[in-house]
């Protein structure tokens, strides 16, 4: 402190306490120097202290307890009052996001699983911070192996891999499997963080034609005549972004390729432990055959519980165990062991169950509302594939129309779709649109996606004159 | 329940009651229905539940509260008693640790981050649990740029990302920089987890020579007349496994030549912030030039803190800023937020420097005492630099000895080593070892050092005939 400038030494104090406080140098609840103390330590009188100390409570970064001094305030700044993530702040000004698939805060079983890290806290101690087994902590893997059995998947915990979410399992099997310039197939459609990991890898990636109920075998087959591919990329329960699911019968003729053309079918499966309309699904890697395992399967568990969380799992096939274990050892050496431990307890607990009864009624609700607002509402220039669940909606455009344009017209009005370009390889613009309900609660549906509706018949009104396409010179030729 | 067996009521009841329990069905401290209710639920008398009750007691199922009923007990076995990985099991036989390097749970400060993590899960409930931005918490990103600046590092948040642990910094920078056939450079020695990013990304490694205080500069120079790197990865400060440190003279020259040849430096410090005998370090980043920054600094918490918590942070030089965000993205999307947000408050309370403080004096105690030990008991036919601090040790046995059959051979005395080969490109034995402290206790090191030398002239011993090397055969001719 400067003591020539005599009247500004409690000012001068007060700036370094507060700047003390607000670097964290004083924990909250942690007492100041009595006021004699303090004047004496740094030689200035005891009115000095008063008036900083004063001038501190009044702009909110101490209390004063009576008869016992001066403490530290919580501070807000702390916990991030001016620190919000400007996209995050965007992200809070569209009034009407059709274009998340992440589940919203509200549907967040938050009091349980903080039940359940306190538990891990408490009873774990030390334990819960040690580096984690690579392939995970074994009484989670157990967990995971039973839950499994009623997904009719048959497994044993040596064949369970933990990951910090699905995005990650896709990449250690890219890292797992491909070399450079090899091929792989995924639908159509597809998801975007997938491309991103095989297009890392350097992988030549060929997208399968797509009918209603999933991908066409015989564009399957005739693309297996001239490409041996180390795998196929599938979703089949409540494809992402199409929506559509497979029937056990395409399931179980991809299965019989995939042994005869000895490539291996990556199963994402995000969703399919929801009963929509009480139907049960059926996943290809409980059709899986043991002598010739085929089905690499990844769960997820970002869009039925807590995306934050960070955590899922695959099944491995034996031969692979070796080479997958080691690409999640490369890629980040273990899945923190608190997060491991904590969804063990809160599995245990019978809380995973719980959790899906209520997400599944939520989801399935939001599925019917949205189904009857398209039929109420869609402009019937639209072309839309009814789906039997989930959450993800697809739609194209009249031919010529423009579904970045569409994006670019929605996102001026504060409303928030996915244009089908993201879903593909070439990232180009194909006039389709993926709409998700997982960002908008169900009595906000109808009135949103009739909004939505008006806005799109205004875009196709306003663009006056489509381009013409390819298909259209073609006809006047 | 099977009522024609009427004697095994009881037991029957106790079974049920026990499965629900250990499956997690009933949580612990529930209460169980009182004696009558259930008696009456399932139509059998009030003594047979009295019974099973009783049975379940014994064993230690249930509690009774006096005046209130019954409770379900806490049971251990939720807490995986038996369920121990069987490598760690095996890993606990040891009885002396030389190989490891990640800190002992008694090192750890459970207490601070069980604090932070309470306190994040009470103020920012389920915003902990959503998709954190790629990049980061924001916030944390602002406490570690002001810990940077404590390095000598001054730099942005916006440069900051946030990674789960230093593996994943060194994963995703291979991504977004090395190509198929990339060359890349290391270190002679080096980190084996750098090795298999670098061999996975399909690169092509070459090892330069080490001396005493670094990489050798004139075999850098030479070796930069033929080739082209993408990258040098490099261990600065206390080098992992060989102990040493580069000098600042060094590592100018070094930088000055990344600027000519347009290579980038990957500074991987894990340790740089320990003052061993009150020496400060000093990071290549902080001589880095803001107009041709040419190092991205990997920032490791897990040899310092507590490595299962999976948390590191990368400084990215400007023009690399989208393509390291984007690898990040493909690889986990983000590093769970509730982790980010705990260590984030256990920063701004200031607990960070006042671990390090601990750790730093421990470290400090451990490396005196292991110099000491070494002068005492090291036979006099191993080579051994000393260092200046650091927790790793770096030995050479006579030429022509085999440091992988010294490690088998110690591994069956319950002592355990790394093996020199673990820290090369091409595997091969090379009669190295290292030793780390970083499991064993300062008390245990003299006793510990005292066995490992004798047991180490017992195996040059026995080794009756050393093979002959090259240069041995050399001689003779």
């Amino acid at each position: 402190m400067d003591k020539e400038s005599e009247q500004f030494l409690y000012m001068q104090l007060y700036e370094k306490i507060k700047d003390m406080i607000l670097e964290g140098l004083i924990p909250y609840d942690y007492k100041l120097p009595t006021i004699r103390a303090l004047a004496k330590q740094i030689d200035v009188n005891n009115i000095t202290v008063v008036n900083a100390y004063n001038k501190l409570e009044e702009d909110g970064y101490v209390y004063k307890k009576i008869g016992s001094g001066t403490y530290v305030k919580k501070i807000d700044s702390l916990y991030d009052q001016d620190e919000i993530d400007e996209e995050e702040a965007e992200l809070n000004e569209i009034l009407i996001n059709f274009a998340s698939t992440a589940p919203t805060t509200n549907l967040f079983p938050v009091e349980e699983i903080k039940e359940s890290i306190i538990e891990v806290l408490n009873n774990d101690k030390s334990n819960a911070f040690i580096y984690q087994n690579p392939k995970g902590y074994l009484p989670l893997r157990k967990s995971l192996r039973d839950y499994l059995s009623g997904l009719g998947i048959y497994t044993t915990e040596n064949s369970i891999q933990i990951i910090s979410g699905a995005q990650q399992g896709i990449d250690i099997i890219s890292k797992a499997l491909i070399d450079f310039k090899d091929i792989v197939f995924t639908e159509e459609f597809t998801y975007t963080g997938a491309i991103g990991a095989f297009k890392s890898r350097g992988a030549s990636t060929i997208a399968i034609n797509m009918n209603e109920d999933g991908i066409d075998i015989d564009d399957l087959k005739n693309r297996l005549k001239y490409n041996k591919p180390k795998f196929l990329y599938l979703m089949p329960n409540f494809h992402n972004p199409t929506g559509c699911s497979y029937s056990v019968e395409k399931m179980e003729e991809i299965l019989e390729l995939a042994r005869i053309y000895n490539f291996y079918i990556i199963e994402d499966d995000y969703l399919s432990d929801l009963e929509f309309h009480g139907e049960r699904n059926t996943t290809m890697k409980s059709l899986d055959l043991k002598e010739i395992e085929r089905v690499i399967y990844i769960k997820s568990f970002s869009k039925l519980f807590m995306p934050g969380l960070r955590i899922a799992f695959i099944v491995i096939p034996d031969e692979l165990l070796y080479d997958i274990t080691s690409a999640k050892h490369i890629s980040d050496i273990s899945t923190p062991g608190l997060i491991q431990r904590a969804f063990n307890i809160y599995m245990r607990k019978g809380e995973w169950d719980e959790n899906l009864k209520r997400i599944n009624k939520i989801y399935d609700l939001r599925h019917r509302i949205m189904s009857k607002a398209i039929n109420k509402y869609l402009p019937e220039n639209i072309e839309y594939k009814e789906t039997r669940g989930g959450f993800n909606f697809w739609f194209k455009l009249p031919n010529g129309y423009s579904s970045d344009a569409l994006y670019e017209y929605l996102i001026d009005r504060d409303i928030l779709i996915a244009p089908g370009k993201i879903f593909t390889i070439d990232s180009e613009d194909n006039g389709y649109f993926r709409l998700s309900v997982t960002s908008i609660d169900s009595e906000n549906i109808d009135e949103s996606f009739k909004i939505l509706s008006e806005n799109i018949k205004e875009f196709l009104s306003e663009q006056n004159k489509p381009k013409l396409t390819i298909e259209d010179y073609n006809k006047f030729l």
